[in-house]
């Protein structure tokens, strides 16, 4: 029996990932999707990739029957998915791809978006969909709220040695290269070709990034104490990817044993044999995470880097992935395309 | 039952998009990887983005038990499969994605190809495998001769209007924009990064381009005559990706209707609304070919714009067509792979 | 001793190529730079590339002190360049940018820009500044309007052609390859990064592109009667430069003897041996614009392919050229620069 | 009166690189270019982007005639200088692009470059090119040995605060973002258009990068006691262009105020106000440095931001530069280009 899937703000890039993904998943249709703005128009109007696709016609939310619906991607502007869960029947499950249900404490939301949360009460339903980690609670939940793309890079490089003992946890600095899709679809100068083709820069530096919230949150359970990480992303011209390269204090063939070890069984996260670094190339198009780890003439430093497609395992893949769960199907369920390279 | 394949010289691009691609075949395994520079390295090595699937090591050819193989795709440099396939037991099925065997006149190959046809005796046996043309030869074939990439990019745009009388089979002008994967993994100055990136430049130019064989071959059996068109491709700082502009005289409107008549039923082949053009990045990474056509301010002019991935319906999705058609499956058989965009 | 330029509209990518140019200019001193909305701001915070140089201030139009300015770029948006050129005073010279001025006939005007000319009185006045074409009448002008970018790049390909008799002026066909920056800086969401990189696609098919009314009136003017070329752009992923690549029906030697003699004493236009094509690469940067001519396997078929740099030889390049000119400088003054490789 | 140079190794990029700029020095001439497996060939012929220049053409190097040469620019395969330089007349003096002068003690030149020193009795001559820190010894210098572009790079990050007690020496950590030109133009797989566009992947990791050698020597120097730094390259899809995150224990705010005070006269150094940080963009085909400080949310933390063109200011303008110094030319003279954006 096929599950029907709802996609609501279907129009972003995060949107056009889901219909590509479930384009071949054996199990779960797309049966309905919504776009405010561009209501009215067909999918292949607005992702021309996709017209080979029978889908249905984008709608504006309130046009959805929900009732015949069995899950709900939410892939919305941060702020709207808050108020909208309450209004969704209880039979419906729901993946949140943005924001709003990341953080536990609605202080921290407000802390790192600027905004009241508008469900605080919903908030402890929510599961932060790690999948690798939060397994057990997400085959369980109704709502589940997905990892930004870089929370989840550098998470999962480093959730197995948090709690370890391995490293410093008062000495982590993560150096992110991010692909541009990860700014969405949206019109901004610094987006435009021109701008980023032939360039590399650092942004949201000295701590201000909104994923840190995801970070504090995390790894401070995980460690069972404070624990601040130091990020700083930066643009490189390139569609899809993150690279994080993580800078520890620690061994190194410690810590990549720790690492081979936390992810021996996990179909989605290879660790490469040690001394080995992964390439961005190697994941693009797919819901694989590839780590690697080497040591330094220096003793005692390490260096993790862990590299994702921020459109696919960093977001709509991870949501398929968590959603095949909560569906009660298979977890890796048309999630194993391979990459795609060159 | 799973049907059993080699893939000859995969360590190559094109051996990489037919690892890809049948990953997620639901009938063909792959059962066998040779490449002779690299044989005894594991295929994670040569192309580690495929690290997370099950894979043969790579052999030398001879090292191959080929009365366990079901079919063989030949990714091999021009002239090895020639003297290859006479040596293959009877049992096997052959799709060679080469240009052994696409000319029908061993002197057409001895001209384009500067080399004598090493088995001029087993020509008459091979299909042209370009499918939607030939899908019923392809059906009992023994073996198929894969399209050129440029070859089918092209082919698609002209072939339902030679015989059509629609246009003037003599003033007919290519003018495409190819991605650099279309040179192979093999090391020229011209290749590189640096040398690609931010340029666009013409080459083969004059009549020169190998392709210009499969046209003459194809547009003259078609129009019962002669029919010689003109051809420049152009290096495009993309990966993936041909897309042909077809300058025709003829009325732009009948030919849309012609194209859009012709592909009705095909899965593989859209044609956009009249006046809209195809992009390549809306096919990249899957066997779609995107068709557009315009007219202009002068009358009788008609620009046919079309573009497919090289790698993927220019050469190993087109290989895995005929695959699928040749061993009884579905056409469509573990191809409907969505393109990824962005 | 130094002249005075202001450059209206100086937050464009025009507007910055212009001050990278005027940076090394012996004579030229940039006195002043307006752009409305980012008027108060420090040019570098517009252009933090060019941060090294001392310049003013970005400020209002009005606030500009045109007694103190010998010369004004005009890099402003369509249709904003006519009501202005009335009141700056006598003495100042101006070189427009923009396409207010290109066409002689303001019906044309209308019939391309979809505006009532506002100045058809000073029209009379404009020369066309393709300064290899015009430079007598540039010198003695008072307003040159720049060409457009792909109209400079096609012309020089062809127009010592138009009245050779060399070539059939009912058959000519230009398929251009055209860099992002042509598009300038405003937000568009194709010009997105995500949405060009990896991808080619025509636009303004079908004889609708601004620059035909420039091709018209150039092409008609010359051969005495009616000409009308075929014309389609392609965005491609660079930042920089034009590829047009025209067909032609005429004899490729004779084409290539005729461009030859016709450039031999230019200094930014150089004919490359015969057979041989150019590459945008080759010209980024600079002031140069390279042509190549070949011949095809059929008879009477010649290709010649004329490669700019959009931004530079294609608007501030020429502008600066011409200003030379106007100024009574050396032509070449300033514009030197060799092309940037890789 | 113009002062005649020599370019050894003129066939690859950096050799390229120093004919751009000195094709508007107003002092320097180029007389001679020589490349061993090109010799013969026209300057044009393997770098078109320069045809508009009359330069004599590719000789072997014994072919030069040295006492006609002010001055050698060696841009030869590391170990091909040390030999050399003994055999040029004493009146030339050299400035050598390559490794082969670099490190003072022979013994860290066979540990980083795997090779025993060929001159160690000229070795004691040379002095280290970064110009900025070494001006007084170049301006007297007959040889002067260019940096790596890494090291310069890094070194314009860190050496002002090397010294100053501002920072923990034991924890230095440097992130580098890599254009691939630094890779030069010979034949690797890895430097392929088709595997370096759209990756990003770490290289020379764990504290084998050779530049490691430059490090070691200048820092320990300046702090009296032996420094070692953790850096980490890796290869970013741009033609040009390092881009260093450096990651230090230290008052933000200090360091700020230490980079630019040591830099506030400077003409080639730009450091940006405190909070903003440097883009690759903003520098490309120029020879200037642009640094970036910001603190973070964690106290004590400082990332300094660093870039400039690896052509340019990390290789052949900073070779230039320092001609001009040994020469008696004013520092900036040619080496004013503006950046090249977009």
């Amino acid at each position: 029996m096929t599950l029907k899937a709802a996609i609501l703000g279907a129009s972003g890039y995060t949107g056009a990932e889901l219909v590509r993904i479930l384009a071949t998943h054996p199990r779960i249709e797309i049966a309905a999707l919504s776009a405010d703005r561009k209501a009215g128009q067909g999918y292949a109007e607005v992702f021309p990739h996709l017209r080979h696709l029978k889908l249905p016609a984008l709608v504006r939310m309130e046009e959805i029957d929900f009732s015949a619906i069995d899950l709900v991607f939410c892939a919305l502007p941060h702020g709207l998915s808050q108020p909208l869960v309450g209004q969704l029947p209880e039979s419906v499950k729901i993946v949140d791809l943005g924001a709003d249900f990341r953080l536990r404490d609605p202080a921290e939301y407000l802390k790192w978006y600027g905004l009241d949360h508008a469900a605080p009460e919903i908030q402890p339903q929510a599961v932060y969909g790690l999948t690798e980690f939060y397994r057990d609670q997400i085959r369980g939940a109704r709502l589940v709220a997905g990892t930004g793309c870089n929370a989840a890079t550098v998470q999962f490089a480093l959730r197995p040695l948090i709690g370890s003992g391995l490293i410093d946890l008062d000495d982590i600095i993560c150096d992110l290269k991010n692909g541009v899709s990860g700014a969405g679809r949206s019109l901004k100068e610094n987006m435009l070709f021109a701008e980023r083709s032939e360039d590399v820069a650092g942004y949201s530096q000295g701590g201000k990034h909104r994923h840190l919230g995801e970070f504090d949150q995390e790894f401070s359970l995980l460690a069972g104490r404070p624990v601040q990480i130091q990020f700083t992303p930066h643009l490189v011209p390139v569609n899809r990817g993150i690279l994080a390269s993580c800078y520890l204090k620690g061994e190194a063939q410690a810590v990549h044993a720790a690492l081979t070890a936390a992810y021996a069984d996990e179909p989605f996260v290879v660790v490469l044999p040690f001394g080995q670094l992964p390439a961005m190339a190697h994941v693009q198009g797919s819901n694989f995470c590839h780590i690697g780890v080497t040591g330094d003439r220096i003793s005692g430093r390490t260096l993790v880097v862990s590299t994702l497609d921020n459109l696919c395992k960093g977001s709509s893949g991870q949501a398929v992935q968590n959603a095949n769960l909560m569906l009660g199907l298979p977890e890796t369920e048309g999630l194993m395309l391979a990459p795609i390279f060159p």
